[in-house]
């Protein structure tokens, strides 16, 4: 789920991407029918950055719940992008409040009663604004905000930092999906169980829906490290017209670090504050969801991690829900003290041309690894995905020469090596 | 099939490649078995280009045919390279003079009477050093040579030249693969007859041998294009066991421009030199291969294609093989006459780094059509084809900018505009 973007595509787990009736595009691009229901989908404006002033006329004022007035309000500000056909999103001229469905249960006043969805809807956004703020701090420029709703419901929020003073480039996005989803998808995503497949089959397409954060940041000097994090929510709705089919939920997520040049207090520290939020919930997390990220952020045909990994984890409902998010929310949290000291202390680092030249060959294993492996990704370009959001976690240069081995020794080297032999940068609980 | 290698993987087909069982990495993977025959593979030194001479001392004289004292000459020769577990490959010292099967009908001194596959490398041999040759006199630096085999029967010699004078990297490839396929795939291959599916199941697996030319080759100046090309011939022996079980074998390949500018001149040239080599063996070719070139080079996620094509084919086995054996030496000819003017008229014109900054673009274009729909590429690095060789087909560098879009009416919109709707470059026969 490594893409910069979350949207269905991406935001799809990985037991729904193994399933074989995905791994064509025609097979993929089957799954993906949102409902026609966009006179049910609110876009109250309520934060609204870096847009045309004129755009917020009239609309109403922050915090404001969804309604009919502002429904009717932000339907006006629709602006169509530019026709595509293979994009199907609208983009929007200001940021909406909420990408729920109006009737979600979302108690702006009193969280603690809303939704799941209408909570992690929330705790995303929250953690959008929180990244966002923080990486404008450090780099002293601002991030540029593009809307967009689905006509078929949910939308998203896409933000970049693009050629700044210290990244490269940083994308930080966020979305919200409704769809649904064709039986024998709902069994792969749930284990395949044929418990109720003949009732299943019968009801035809299944409601689900997705949110999720994400973001890949590029940072300009070859010492500081590129990290990428993605937290999710899916829920799958019982089929309308079957009594007590099964309804099914889970969480994934993680957060890792790809440094071109290894320095191991800076890992030690990343990796620490990650088990440092896994510990607080289960023991048995970090080292599981380190292992997990080691395994996932594998580019096969080198033999060789993206970078020095961090935590990845996916299909996660063994516990309350609530549970489950205040433990997505806390890794949400958890990125700003684990990334930005690192990039503090490197930003402003002497590099040489070789140094940099490294770095863009790391980048350029980084397209390989989210263009040929990174679900979200291929599975995001082959349905239809909004291009822009997900190729946001590209770096903004990359570089390919011919059978480039660094001497054995080198601190190029050395990255390679960790790359291939995964260690442990923290000891065990 | 646009990768600068032509490892079994890039041979294989689009019709092999469409059938289910290829679609996931491990299926593809298992389909790719060589036969551990080692003993039976010569590699008699006759061309060495860019070599330690020490490596030379000792070998044949040019143009000796495969003998045992070449054999165990050259088999001390092999170096392996650094041990890599995803990657098969021997690296060799000395360049091979066939990489055929020692037995294969190879007469050297009448070619004429030499079996196909022997006539075949010799014209993608010659093609090779022919398009190197041409390229070097242009570029004024040289080409450094690897040639490799594979233990199980077959083996490539990849040539790059990487960051000369004029060209940012150009790769020109041979390879030659025996191996041995399921008959599923067999039954894919040849449109899944299932006249003999009983014998061909008891079968086993089928012998097949490939062979081709590919290569890329991206210049530095921004108003210089790219080309690639790829010319490939495919057999499959009858299964050992099987009476009169079905041979089957074609041709395949194609060349293609990519500029980051258009010259209406230029894509006028290329298309005319690939239609006069068309129309030299039938009419309706040029036509048919310059809309198979437009339907294959297409970025789907993007809706463009990746760049003003030229000619594709595959499949190509109705008419005498030796007609199609000339048609596709006529294509490799004509590389040079197509692409070599175009180069020469634009290598020194004077550009901005807004021009390069848009190439670069281009260039991450190329890499995402490579990395995720060239079906030589994506297959290669699922089964472990030589992964230096699949991607030197990669530029030097490229780059990725969040929602660029040129502004109407200029250049850059102008290339674009082609892109998405591809047009006639030539007037019809």
């Amino acid at each position: 789920m490594a893409t910069t973007t979350t949207t269905m595509a991406s935001l799809l787990s990985a037991r729904f991407l193994i399933a074989p009736s995905f791994a064509t595009p025609a097979a993929g691009a089957a799954t993906y029918h949102c409902d026609s229901k966009l006179a049910a989908v609110s876009f109250p404006s309520l934060k609204c950055r870096h847009l045309p002033s004129a755009a917020a006329i009239g609309s109403p004022a922050p915090s404001t719940p969804a309604s009919s007035s502002s429904r009717l309000l932000t339907r006006k500000s629709v602006a169509f992008a530019e026709a595509r056909s293979i994009e199907e999103e609208q983009m929007l001229t200001e940021c909406p409040a909420s990408l729920l469905r109006e009737g979600e249960n979302v108690q702006w006043d009193n969280p603690s009663t809303s939704s799941m969805r209408a909570r992690f809807e929330t705790m995303i956004r929250k953690a959008q604004d929180d990244i966002c703020a923080a990486v404008e701090a450090v780099d002293g420029s601002k991030f540029h905000e593009d809307s967009w709703i689905r006509p078929g419901g949910g939308g998203g929020i896409s933000r970049v930092l693009q050629d700044g003073n210290v990244w490269e480039k940083a994308g930080v996005n966020v979305s919200v999906v409704y769809g649904t989803m064709p039986p024998e998808a709902y069994r792969a995503a749930t284990g395949g169980s044929s418990d109720n497949k003949t009732a299943l089959d019968k009801a035809g397409r299944i409601p689900f829906f997705a949110a999720g954060v994400s973001s890949v940041m590029h940072p300009k000097n070859p010492f500081a490290p590129t990290v990428h994090f993605n937290y999710r929510y899916f829920e799958t709705d019982a089929p309308r017209d079957v009594a007590g089919a099964p309804k099914a939920w889970w969480f994934g997520g993680g957060t890792d670090l790809t440094p071109s040049y290894i320095f191991e207090e800076d890992a030690t520290h990343f990796h620490q504050v990650q088990k440092q939020a896994c510990d607080k919930h289960d023991l048995a997390f970090y080292p599981k969801f380190k292992q997990w990220c080691d395994d996932y952020f594998l580019i096969k045909h080198r033999g060789e991690r993206r970078g020095l990994g961090g935590i990845f984890f996916d299909d996660l409902n063994d516990r309350d829900p609530e549970v489950l998010l205040a433990f997505s929310s806390e890794c949400a949290n958890s990125v700003i003290p684990a990334y930005i000291p690192l990039i503090e202390k490197r930003k402003d680092t002497h590099f040489s041309p070789e140094h940099k030249d490294w770095q863009q060959l790391r980048r350029g294993r980084y397209v390989e690894f989210n263009l040929v492996y990174d679900r979200g990704t291929t599975f995001g370009l082959k349905t239809g995905g909004r291009i822009e959001s997900i190729l946001m976690s590209l770096p903004l240069t990359a570089r390919w020469e011919y059978d480039h081995q660094p001497e054995e020794g080198t601190e190029e080297w050395k990255l390679l090596e960790a790359c291939r032999n995964p260690k442990s940068w923290v000891p065990a609980s």
